[in-house]
Formats: C-alpha cells, structure tokens, sequence
C-alpha cells in the first residue's frame, strides 16, 4: 500500500520523499526531530512531543515552519492518509538548503510516518543488556539528529552481544542513545538522572506517578548500578523495558519492572 | 551554465542531486567526508586527501563503493565535465538509507564541486579573530560530518563580531571546526597541536617544512596563547591565514605568517 510523507509543504509518496543533497544535515549533521508512537490511529502524548520538539528547534536556532496547532492538524491527516494503526511518526527539521554548505537558511520539514508494534513479551521477559561507554551528548538537553556515536558504536554491540549502550561521564550515568535509564535500590526507590540528558516524554510522565512508587532525579554513578536491585529503561517505543545486565553486573529481579510498566499504561490508558 | 554532480554511480545536474530522507546522514548525522580544493583545473595534494577520505569511511564502518584508483578518475571526469578552474571538490559517504533509521547499510556516495577562490589579501591582512569555546569533537581523528556545535555557534560569532571558533578541551587547544590552529613563540619556533584533532593536509604538508622554519607538534594552552607572538591557522580553502586575535589576546605582528604561506606555495607550486 502506497505510504505518505509530508514534506516541506505537501504530501508526497514516500518513495519520492528525498531531499537536496546541499541540506546542512547531510553536509553538516545539522537538524533535530522527534519521534511519537500511535495506538489505534492515536498520537500518544502528543502535545509534550510537540512541545519537545519546538523547543529543540528553538535551541538549535532553527524556526519550524508551521505554528504548533497547524502541525498536529498535519500529523492527524497524515495518520488519516496512511491508516497505519499501531506507528512511529518522526517530525525532522533539517537546517536547510545552504548555498555554502554552512550557514543556516530555511529549514527542511519531513514527517514520516511507519509501522511499529511495542516489544513483545519475551523481549519484555528477556530483558535487555547494555554495555557502559565514556561518551557526553553534545546539547544533550535537545533532541538533535547526532546519533554518531550510538551508530559507530553498533559493530562493539554485536561483538559484545549486547543490546545497548549506556552512557556515562567519568563514571556518572546518563542515559541510553535512545532511552532513560533507572535504577531501583534495595528499598524500591527509583532513581533517574537528571542532568546531561535528553527529557524523555515517557521519563516525564513517569515522574508524574509519584503516588504509586518513590520514584525521583538523581545522580547514578557506575557503583550505584553494583548495588542497586534491578534497573529498567523507558522510551516512547518500548514504554518500560528491564535491564537484566550492565557489564558485568546481573540483575535477577524484574517483577517490580512489570509493576512499574502496569501501572504506567493504566494511568495514561495505553496497551500495555 | 549546467554543473554535474556524481551521485552513486552516476554523474546528474546538479539540481536533481537528492538523497532519499530515509539516508542515515538526515535522520542520524552519520557520515564522512573530503574536500578537496582545485587550482588550474587540477586537484592540489588529491592523494593525501584520498587517502584520509578512505580511512575516515574504514574508522566509520562504512565501506566506499569505489576503489581509490577509480574514484580518483571518477574527481577528475568531474572535473573535466564541470569546468571550473578554482573549486572546491567535496565527496560525501553517508551511513545509507536505512530500513529502520537506525542499522548501518550500504553507503550513499555524493561529488560535488563548486567555485572556490582563495581568500583575497586583504583578508589575509586583515587576519582573523577568533573566540575559544570548551568543546572536543566527537571521533576527532575521523573527518566525519559532524559540525553540530560549529554551525549552533554561529549566532555567537556574528554577536562578538568574530570569524571562527577556537575549541579547547579544559584550557588544552585543539583546533578550530574547519582548520588546525598554530602559535608562533617569541624565538619564531611554531606549535600545533597533535591530540585530539582531525589532521589536515595542509598541516600535514606544512609539518613537511621543517626545513625552512622551526615547527612542531605540541601542547598548546590558553595561556600559551597570551605569550605567544603570533598566530595562525591552516586548512585547504585557506592554506594559511593569520590569526590577529584569540579573545582579548590581541597580536600585531603576521609578516612572518606572510613567510610561511610564500614558503609552502613555492614548496608545492601554488598559487598565493
């Protein structure tokens, strides 16, 4: 079936969804983006993604064509167009088409718009491991495109038969490429940190449910893992997976991650 | 008149050189790249420059589609079709488009070439003044497309009225986002640094001159800056150009950078 992409200003088949190959993300890694889950044709969390997403244009000086109210107007139709039930859509602002490859000009704007289901069970039973790296997010607080290290890293993954990377700077954690990361100590506090990272939605929301478990910001370092009873990630794709290893540290208990991802998806209404 | 630019494999005009939004340089900032300047039609130091574009996609995972022999042919049919006499030539290795947005696949390959002049010499007269800003680049060995942190600076550089950016790393210089940094002591002796920077070609040719004048690698400091007599930086578009302030570090003397530039154009039969 035919898929839609919104670009610049129209709707165009996906397979002629290109852009010049003089926008500054292609010669300089320049643009910024972010990425909401549908269930059942619906945007989850829509308007913190909007809100996120308009702030890290902001940030990167970088001015969204269009005013909030009319680009969920387009994200709607383009849900409408391409009746995908469960998806990922991704709004990208790109700096744009440079006649000197370097200075900012008007952005570029695609949303597109595909498939994804939530991790299975197994994938939620399995857990994940991660391996530790020395590595700082430049602008860590806005959701750029540079995910240079999380890709170059791919290859030690594999040889690591590992699922992700956990970040930390000299010893303090901050989080996941793509997600939040939380330890749960030995009396079922949460912790996340909370400076040098991106602000999760689902992290956000999370926070919010402070009448259900003590959950909290705070500063995690490598040995805090060491001591701590289990630990879990959360995204806008994966909404709360377990950690069951980091290095070389193993964690056998994972209900209480369960009780965490439950009472998540029923005070915001989500399948769990 | 109509410019060519060789995409993939194949050489199109260059307004329809497009990369599908899918490419792992739009959605993920991942890639490499060269750039490589022309005088009298002719590629200056085309090997060196090869060379390090290969080594950059091979530290990248990413494999050039074509052989260093065959790419090289490949520059000079461009630029035998293109008929620009001064250019900048920039080949492009991007992560590819990939299914998931995230995997590394095949890599899309880009040549473009555009006019390009040396700076005039007022320019160089009038040298350049630069601000330090605390940042290391990412992978910095590597040539990659990374220029995240020098494109969301330029509103800075307008504000304070200053042509580029100094990085240090905790007071250690390294470079700036698109040449090597130089200082000159007050016994004429000129040091670069040698850590933690991408290595030019210019510099590496210059570097060649020892000869001539007393250069070497080094640390550098922020306080070596405030004793130094002189400065400059090197890169391809440039060669040499000097550098009148750093801050508030104001220098008066460059006849000697006028010297060094003299030396290396005769040494390698450029143009001034």
């Amino acid at each position: 079936m035919k898929q839609w992409v919104y670009l610049q200003n129209e709707f165009v088949d996906a397979t002629k969804a290109v852009l010049p190959v003089t926008d500054l993300s292609i010669n300089r890694g320049y643009g910024v983006f972010d990425f909401i889950r549908t269930q059942n044709h619906q945007p989850v969390f829509l308007q913190d993604h909007i809100n996120r997403f308009y702030a890290s244009a902001d940030a990167m000086h970088l001015i969204v064509p269009e005013a909030k109210e009319k680009l969920i107007e387009i994200i709607n139709l383009l849900c409408e167009k391409n009746k995908i039930p469960s998806s990922g859509i991704r709004i990208t602002l790109t700096g744009g088409e440079s006649a000197d490859g370097y200075s900012l000009t008007n952005p570029n704007l695609i949303i597109t718009q595909q498939p994804l289901e939530l991790p299975p069970s197994e994938k939620f039973n399995a857990g994940l491991k991660l391996i530790t790296h020395q590595h700082q997010r430049q602008l860590s607080h806005v959701k750029t495109i540079d995910y240079l290290m999380a890709i170059w890293l791919q290859p030690l993954l594999k040889e690591k038969q590992a699922d992700d990377i956990l970040y930390h700077q000299n010893g303090l954690v901050t989080e996941c490429p793509r997600s939040n990361f939380y330890i749960i100590n030995k009396d079922d506090s949460i912790v996340t940190p909370s400076e040098n990272i991106l602000h999760g939605v689902t992290r956000k929301n999370l926070l919010k449910l402070d009448n259900h478990f003590k959950i909290k910001e705070g500063k995690i370092t490598l040995d805090d893992i060491k001591n701590a009873k289990s630990a879990f990630i959360s995204s806008t794709s994966k909404i709360v997976l377990p950690v069951m290893q980091v290095d070389d540290v193993v964690f056998k208990e994972h209900e209480i991650v369960k009780d965490i991802k439950n009472a998540f998806c029923t005070s915001y209404n989500l399948n769990a």
